[in-house]
């Protein structure tokens, strides 16, 4: 049986291998989140970066050109962090460039791994349907705020691992931990996550929607994987 | 209100403070609980080592020497890292060098904090009631398996916060996380720990008993203060 594990924070990604394996990177407040809302509704392709400026220079390239640091969106760009920002139907076909505090730097981290595809609660099942075709060692790479671990990533890997508990066996603690968290979480996940740092901060930037929407289980069947740097969806 | 906050592997302690906070280390299996099992039976002190070269050259000073590597008692030391080789009279008023797999590297990294204490299921109230009077922010640091965030020592640290949760305010979301693990786990310790990947490796070194008894609560009152790189009860 392949196994199923989970890194809680990108500081502690020398821990763990990613060749031959499924990475599963996860940022649900909100970049993954926006990513696979962005994919569902027709943009075509997202590249992540993990610099601001080198994200400001894909402008001239001809991309849109999104991202927030500290929960803001950035002044001159084209696009922020919400869900919301990604529900446009003039954003079909296009291509877009996007830095976030955690999410993008999760992804550079997981480069090696046999594929790294982004994870939401959003997608949730899609992305476990994948995973169980796919059938590699997986490793849910939890984002996190700015190194530290966090509530809402946590969450996610829990409920990932209850979809796949049947078809992988658990690495480690740190699945088990997600596991429980999300059994206590998930009769009422806003309930439970209205507590966790993150969310307070989100709040004190009115945008408690975009936390509501992003713990929204499957509403897209979409599974964003990275090729060449470049995320499509399959 | 001072804050609560757990750093869960001293792998990301360089994102935590220690300066003007109490520390709390905790290696639940079995290094601190051991410690303060030590201290209990009258052992007068006990110097954290790193390296396990550096803990035998103690033994020409006087020191017992103490220790253990993946788990298992160094051949030519005088004792292990099982808490029931430290409930001797013999013990009593020695001086002892210890060093752990993940213990004694937690507390090297917690160095430069106001005080740094030991804590353990086994001196859990003790531990807190000392931390009331001290009233500094505290950081509890879990020792963890060799970087990896582990089940006992998170679970510990929730159930330090519920007993200071009146007291302190919550810093961060990682307090949150051990806290609801603690919850789940609360009603029988020994057996939510009995899945965690530690125990499992305990197991097959025979040492179950060990286990039950590092998750007895309250057994000793010893709060085990370092002071100038010593171990002391206060």
């Amino acid at each position: 049986m392949k196994t199923i594990d989970v890194c809680l924070s990108p500081e502690l990604m020398h821990l763990y291998t990613v060749e031959e394996k499924s990475v599963v990177v996860v940022d649900i407040l909100r970049a993954t989140s926006s990513m696979t809302t962005a994919f569902a509704h027709g943009v075509e392709s997202i590249y992540p970066v993990a610099k601001l400026d080198d994200c400001r220079n894909m402008k001239e390239k001809g991309y849109l050109i999104a991202g927030e640091r500290d929960g803001e969106k950035v002044a001159d760009f084209d696009l922020g962090n919400s869900p919301f920002e990604y529900m446009n139907e003039s954003l079909k076909g296009k291509q877009v460039a996007l830095t976030t505090t955690n999410g993008t730097q999760a992804i550079a981290k997981s480069i090696g791994a046999k594929e790294i595809i982004i994870g939401a609660f959003l997608n949730l099942s899609a992305v476990a349907e994948h995973l169980i075709k796919s059938n590699n060692d997986i490793l849910i790479v939890c984002a996190g705020w700015k190194g530290k671990v966090n509530l809402e990533d946590t969450i996610f890997a829990g409920a990932l691992i209850e979809k796949l508990k049947n078809h992988f066996s658990l690495a480690c603690d740190a699945p088990l931990v997600a596991q429980h968290l999300y059994l206590c979480a998930k009769d009422d996940l806003v309930k439970f996550l209205s507590a966790s740092s993150h969310v307070k901060r989100l709040n004190r930037l009115n945008i408690h929607e975009d936390m509501e929407f992003c713990l929204t289980i499957d509403t897209y069947k979409v599974v964003p994987v990275l090729v060449d740097g470049i995320l499509k969806i399959r």
